[in-house]
């Protein structure tokens, strides 16, 4: 399923999940076979499998059985950021050339680091899809970009095992980390990394069944159609089991938190010279079965 | 008001407030009085400011006048966490002599910072007064103590001077700020910090207008009655208005947010030799006017 938090109009945000060019409304789908599924993806995630097993089946079946009313256009509705986390926790230099170009770029370790090196986003810095990124010329003349693969955890995690980790997990999306790089502060990343539309989210979450392997997605990202990043995640230093397994170590995981699992290189720091966002610019993040998240950057002096 | 949630017996956790060696429950006494008011601290920072003045006149009525459901000794309730944060902002280095002794034993700058160094601790890092603080000796031999003031943020601020910035404070109170010096992760410290139970919290939230002058508040933490860390919060080299300016900058601070000032000089990472957290200890966090934050460390392995 690939399931998105719409709006129609000035309505309430709803759940659904596109099909084609299609949004089907998941509660008034089951409204009309006579049963129920909630209408928002945190509570989606945190139902029983039976819930989702329903919503699975309600939406195999003929199209021409869905009522009217549960079924939008995907040009009539405005999607947002699919939910909102209760924690996001970020990966720092998790794929190996991105190191190599941090260490040039903005004073990290040339070693690869021997544990995941993890770091927070508050939920305030979340946006959706086509939202903008805000860019504020009197804190940061250093925007950057970071396209990165986000886990979306299912059920609760704590001292899970890379075996088990999979078991834990809801589904896949995108986060674009955005940076101002000229806000760490004494090498700490949460300014610089947690401003608001710093974390835009989405266009959808896809659920881990319709993955076949999260290890094998390509991604890519694209500042005004210029391809700056282009990777796959099978490059990932400390895989998503790994990772799992390393954060529920000592931090519980709960339904909806989401793990942003680090940028391939390709970032604007690491361009000779440095390259960043401005005021105009578009960013489009594509990973392969999810979708492409497009933000444009706008100027919020 | 020192205000406080409690559960009774199993019954689930309700707001109260604490004067002398009583519980008041807000909600059942309002009932009395023939009006509402909410069962959560959270609801309630959310609620108008007519709302915390009902509740400031009815809890400053005489006490014969009080029903009996409304009322607890504070010896029969257990206090919890009083609300978990949206997000928790953490300042380091905020006092000048605990950046000497960090600049000695933890790698960060001699120098002192030129603006707040902000770091995030995530809600599940939140444990009540009297919970254990968790010490897994397979992650860390390195587990350290912070007493912080904490300001719990009442009115949503974006963009805020320090001018304005003490509208938008509801109280305060303290937080532990736990650290696992050894689990840094390339120099960040939101995995070292953001363990579960590496926030305690309470033991109340003492309402603005009942702190005279929260830049002037002693603060004390001891270990097994030892007292390790004696400071007053005159001492911040980031006074509160500043922080919230600067946070706030841009990123938006929500009720129930909590900023933890940052922490005095004292720290086990800072003795010579160290000395750190094991097994069995326990750990009490006073500041003035706000009350003590007690915690035994429990082996959690």
């Amino acid at each position: 399923m690939r399931l998105v938090t719409y709006t129609v109009n000035e309505d309430p945000a709803r759940l659904g999940a596109r099909i084609d060019d299609r949004v089907i409304d998941l509660s008034a789908l089951a409204a009309h076979h006579g049963t129920a599924l909630p209408q928002d993806l945190l509570t989606f995630i945190r139902a029983d499998a039976d819930v989702h097993d329903t919503a699975r089946r309600l939406l195999a079946g003929d199209p021409s059985g869905r009522p009217a009313e549960a079924v939008h256009r995907l040009d009539q509705v405005v999607l947002h950021a699919p939910l909102r986390p209760g924690k996001i926790i970020g990966v720092g230099l998790n794929y190996v050339e991105h190191v190599e170009e941090s260490s040039r770029s903005l004073d990290t370790d040339k070693e690869l680091p021997p544990r995941p090196v993890l770091f927070g986003k508050p939920a305030t810095a979340v946006t959706g899809p086509g939202q903008p990124i805000l860019h504020n010329g009197d804190l940061t003349q250093q925007l950057d970009w970071e396209c990165e693969l986000a886990v979306v955890i299912g059920r609760t995690a704590f001292r899970v095992s890379e075996e088990d980790a999979y078991d834990h997990i809801f589904g896949y999306s995108i986060v674009n980390d955005i940076s101002a790089r000229d806000q760490r502060r004494s090498g700490q990343w949460f300014f610089s990394k947690g401003q608001d539309s710093y974390a835009p989210f989405g266009p959808a979450v896809v659920t881990a069944d319709d993955i076949a392997d999260p290890m094998n997605l390509d991604l890519e990202l694209r500042v005004n159609g210029v391809t700056k990043q282009k990777s796959n995640t099978r490059h990932m230093l400390f895989p998503i089991a790994r990772l799992i397994a390393d954060i529920s170590s000592g931090m519980t995981l709960e339904p909806g938190d989401v793990i942003a699992t680090g940028s391939p290189s390709g970032v604007g720091a690491g361009m000779v010279p440095p390259e960043f966002l401005v005021p105009g610019d578009t960013v489009e993040a594509t990973i392969e079965h999810i979708g492409t998240l497009t933000n444009p950057v706008t100027d919020a002096r």
